[in-house]
């Protein structure tokens, strides 16, 4: 690919560089703690604004990047999201992410850089996205898992809790699960898979879904700490979905046992 | 055991509280990143420090505990230290557990309290103690694993770092292997245990030896990381032991990756 956007002619005796516009895709991982979330804010440290500063100062040029989730929260962690950018810039993909990597900060780093067709969209391209949710169910707090995991010190019945997912797997309306200032046009999705592992104390829970509404894991995770405890009973998950009122469903999980997993194109 | 530490008579007339001094057992999690190592320092925030105070203030008196590995440095986690300390509080130990608990910071907890005997000392009675050393072997660095975990992106040959590993188990001499200003009186330790575990491109050191010189497991995995690196050759991890000067060894792997993991009595 090295080269591939720059071509070089002979134009009345000097060199002249014709720019080909590329399009970027990039894999990041990064620590939510250490960003006010993903999106661009006046005023606030967020991982856009970071990546973007380190794009521009690198590329010399502005460059404005589209996430597969733009509008992760405070605390929320990604092993692997999503972004594309467009550059006229000739630089080899893995010399890119060696000098981003060099200028990131130790909580943000970019995975993989490859160079995509002209029409890939990080956000609008997302077929299926996985977050993992992780839940720490023991009496007593852990620090090395503080940030990381939420603290739930009942004894969770997860034989309820899968139930409860059971009723909120496929495709449905989950307006229940949304936080009331949501903006998204339709609050119909459909989660592909809903699987909850435990290993020794911590809990992990995983959602594959074609799209999330704004805290609708953290709300479906909220809801089933309470069916775990025995606050919500395990069929009453279902009309708590086709009520399709926020009200009715559990309150929001932390961000902090949040990470974004995966995404597929 | 609630009240055990306390027999009330009557003395003329006077209910008189005889106290009796118990020896408690507390098992310590914490973040090594939020201290400036285990041991009270003047004008440092440090694990002793912070539990002494912790402990000080919901006993009412002074408390002065000693740790099964009381040296441990800036960064260097642990899932499990142990420490004891005598007091003359009736409290029961899992009261105890619940207001340190919610006294200490999130970076540090009580994950267990137990009373013990009298003669118990957290420190001289340990028998073996295993450490665990995480690194992160990988072209690019991870985020969410910065802190807790070396990141090596060379690619490491732990087959020759296995062979290395052999000439380590067993009773030796570990003077080339201990920091210049190691105070102790011998330098021989018995490693029990030495292995190493990969899991994606994750690698787990576990070392178990029934006492470890100062920086013992970060120069001995220094040294194995050299090995990997094809810098140092396996057959001469055992030159090395027998020449008995640090100057021959790896350098000092970083305290992040280091945990303390368990303590046997």
């Amino acid at each position: 690919m090295e080269g591939r956007g720059v071509e070089c002619g002979s134009n009345r005796g000097r060199v002249v560089e014709k720019s080909v516009t590329r399009n970027i895709k990039l894999v990041l991982e990064y620590d939510g703690a250490a960003f006010y979330g993903f999106q661009r804010q006046p005023r606030h440290h967020t991982v856009q604004e970071t990546l973007e500063k380190a794009l521009s100062q690198l590329l010399n040029a502005p460059v404005r990047i589209h996430a597969a989730s733009g509008r992760t929260d405070t605390g929320v962690h990604a092993m692997h999201q999503v972004v594309n950018f467009k550059t006229v810039s000739p630089l080899a993909t893995h010399t890119l992410q060696r000098g981003l990597n060099a200028l990131l900060p130790k909580t943000l780093a970019v995975r993989t850089a490859e160079e995509v067709e002209a029409s890939f969209h990080a956000r609008y391209d997302a077929r299926f996205k996985v977050y993992e949710y992780r839940i720490w169910n023991d009496a007593v707090r852990s620090p090395l898992r503080a940030g990381h995991a939420w603290h739930v010190s009942q004894k969770l019945d997860r034989k309820a809790m899968r139930q409860a997912m059971a009723a909120l797997k496929g495709r449905h309306d989950f307006r229940s699960f949304c936080a009331a200032h949501g903006s998204a046009k339709t609050t119909v999705r459909t989660i592909r898979r809903l699987s909850l592992r435990r290993q020794d104390a911590m809990l992990f829970f995983r959602v594959e879904a074609d799209g999330f509404l704004y805290h609708m894991v953290r709300n479906i995770v909220g809801t089933l700490v309470e069916v775990g405890r025995g606050k919500i009973r395990p069929e009453d998950v279902r009309k708590i979905l086709r009520a399709c009122d926020r009200k009715q469903a559990g309150p929001t999980a932390p961000p902090g046992g949040l990470t974004l997993a995966s995404v597929t194109y």
